[in-house]
């Protein structure tokens, strides 16, 4: 497979050049440089602006012939009518790969100087990302080529069309301590085509999850056959907007894309096991989880909480989503009635009431491990529950299947325990729905 | 109306006997002592210990008979046991009201001693919210009763049967620089009922919206003719868990409460104009835009982002509740196109693409405010918008129109700007799906 080495060179680049780099804060020129070097890229970095000697304490080059040494990749920033001439400038420097950030091509009409463009890079053997896109931040080379900075290392590979919907998902990945592998932003995607993006991360160890965010597909067939192949290797959540009609109208003007029958993509997602997410909250909700647990064996599902509340909330969407919630089973609740306090209600949800500790989830969670209740365990901190992310962690292994937690009305202490949870690998939400359906998706895990 | 005066000076209290007060940081009696002093409760603070000489401070008294002055309110925090004796001490000293947070009556099949302490309270005059609850936090006395400490001011009052769902509440709009009026768990609302709190809020001037949490009502007649009437003075948002038979059975084991037929209910609901939330992130959104915005005057948005995939998110949601997204016009398009760059483009949504800064919204908003496009603006910053705070609330008064906000994929900048937008009064939310889903309840005010 060709193409994934082409992708891999891309990503990998040992030197980068930023062409229509930038000394003003505001531009674009500028936070790209500014974010490569803050990232800690460790390759060589070449600012290119005719106008300056150095930006941010680098030296700058007048145009790609001038650098010194070779280019691997060259990010592009300059205005859409001079993205020509770099583009063969970067050809002659023998440059393996081209992230065109800069706007105004076929989304306002410039079909032809986008043609033109992707010619050049075809013709040189340049892989291109955009043009008119947010661009790539790849972790596992430090390459932070787009914005916002984001450096905690996950296991999430996000796609996107949108770079602010990749953006949010980096930025929520981070905020959690979940971090991605890599955000990729496509924009036009006139260049490396989505399939073999979702190809080349399918194989790389390091990404669980592929989150895929698109408004449309070329080709539908061929878009099913390779997202079924991807999913033999790992699974696949995808958000695609332009649902309604008017969503799709929208969506028409915003990148030329042809939606198509939103009703048969949606069977065809399901039929080959495509995790699509409703709103752009459960792609991220949904990618966490399959980025952090395996698919549980079955669809029981054993609710602990301290707040009866919010378990009813649970309740409530794993019956929306036929997830079971067995009756834990007489012997199972004699053995938490000798270890847990009169005030706990023994069934499922099981109330460990509003003054539960840490502990007492865990002597829940450990009476409980010697009966088989269920596949999978949400536990539910609806109080600043001090030591829940240690608790969780160490009582994981003797229970033996996926913890899924929320974690709300715990003030300070809720902020603390999220990242230690979600870096444990136990993924965290901040409501009882949004982590029971996310548990729904991870049951659509193939 | 006396039960709303007995209310009033519970809220008000002058003074304040914490009973079973702590000098253990892990205890309840201690969080809520010291809650009550930092949140800077401007009246007389007695702990109740046998066993201390003065905690953080404070000095204590053996019993509620030894406090030298008078103590208007009485919070119990002792075990279940010992209550029927302390409130027979708070009857002695006069006390007007009492919160029971202690647990471990009804709830686990202690009603008779339930009903043994609510007998001494009614016979005394006291006013009872709880037992088994979190506590009372109202701000306009800055009494903190409860747990965590919130200490933003705003205009929605929390009366919530879950300790967590109300902590819950109170925390994100703290966060969010909305605030809350006030936060009431009712817990097993044995005393206080649910119907005179809501009458209360709704004469209070201070508050724009009561958001309701409870998990059954004794009496649907007369729960909905209350609400009616409030409904007449103030929206009201209703989260009732146990919508599906999973649970109700949950509800039911968990605080007693009937839930009878969702259905009939929630038609009751509909059809006096009670805004019912699906879930506790709906039930915050949906507060949080009718604590800020009148209704606007007809179903016409439109939708101005940086962000194209954003947009098409936010279409699809309107569509799915029936907000229109008229087109522009051709005399307001033709007023933008003389404005704006040549990139944007001039449709509902109007995409004013990745590089839009603050002055391009305010540029377009100007425009647009001399033609009568929509009823309601969603502004999508779907980028690190600097400045979005102040541009959106300069340009308000010209538009005349409401104007609600979605803030994603903004790094640091979204996290200073969110605060600002809504202290400025104007709702922002983390995704534009949230964001319509709100406009969709605030069109649905009486």
């Amino acid at each position: 497979m060709p193409n994934l080495d082409t992708i891999r060179s891309l990503f990998y680049a040992k030197s980068v050049a930023v062409v229509g780099a930038s000394a003003n804060p505001s531009k674009t020129g500028y936070v790209i440089l500014k974010n490569i070097l803050e990232g800690g890229y460790a390759g060589a970095v070449y600012p290119i602006n005719p106008g300056s000697e150095s930006i941010l304490g680098v030296p700058c080059a007048a145009s790609l012939g001038d650098v010194p040494g070779a280019v691997d990749l060259v990010v592009i920033v300059v205005p859409a009518r001079a993205v020509p001439d770099v583009m063969r400038q970067a050809v002659q420097k023998g440059a393996k790969g081209a992230i065109i950030i800069s706007g105004g091509f076929r989304e306002i009409g410039n079909a032809e100087l986008e043609a033109e463009v992707m010619a050049i890079a075809e013709a040189g053997g340049i892989a291109v990302i955009g043009p008119n896109c947010q661009g790539v931040n790849y972790l596992p080379n430090k390459l932070c080529a787009s914005w916002p900075l984001i450096e905690t290392r996950g296991a999430m590979a996000v796609v996107s069309q949108s770079g602010t919907i990749g953006a949010a998902m980096g930025g929520w990945a981070a905020e959690d301590g979940l971090g991605v592998t890599a955000t990729v932003a496509l924009g036009n995607n006139s260049g490396v085509p989505v399939i073999d993006l979702m190809q080349f991360f399918a194989q790389e160890d390091d990404v669980r999850v592929i989150a895929l965010n698109i408004e449309g597909v070329r080709d539908g067939r061929q878009f099913m056959e390779a997202a079924r192949a991807v999913l033999q290797k790992k699974p696949l959540v995808l958000l695609k907007p332009g649902r309604t009609a008017k969503g799709a109208e929208a969506a028409q003007s915003h990148t030329k894309s042809i939606a198509g029958s939103d009703a048969v993509f949606d069977a065809a997602c399901r039929q080959i096991g495509l995790i699509r997410a409703e709103g752009i909250a459960e792609f991220y909700d949904y990618s966490k989880i399959l980025s952090l647990l395996p698919k549980p064996a079955g669809r029981r599902l054993a609710i602990l909480t301290s707040s009866g509340g919010s378990g009813i909330l649970a309740a409530d969407v794993a019956e929306d989503l036929g997830i079971a919630l067995p009756p834990l089973g007489e012997e199972a609740v004699q053995a938490l009635r000798e270890k847990l306090p009169p005030q706990c209600v023994l069934a499922n949800p099981l109330d460990l009431t509003g003054d539960a500790t840490a502990d007492r989830y865990r002597v829940a969670l450990e009476a409980l491990s010697a009966y088989d209740v269920a596949d999978c365990f949400l536990l539910i901190f609806g109080d600043p529950i001090a030591g829940a992310a240690e608790m969780a962690d160490a009582v994981r292994q003797k229970l033996g299947k996926p913890i899924v937690v929320a974690f709300l009305g715990g003030g300070e202490v809720e902020k603390q325990e999220v990242p230690l949870l979600i870096r444990a690998g136990i993924p965290a939400y901040p409501t009882p729905e949004r982590a029971v359906r996310a548990i729904g998706a991870l049951l659509r895990k193939s």
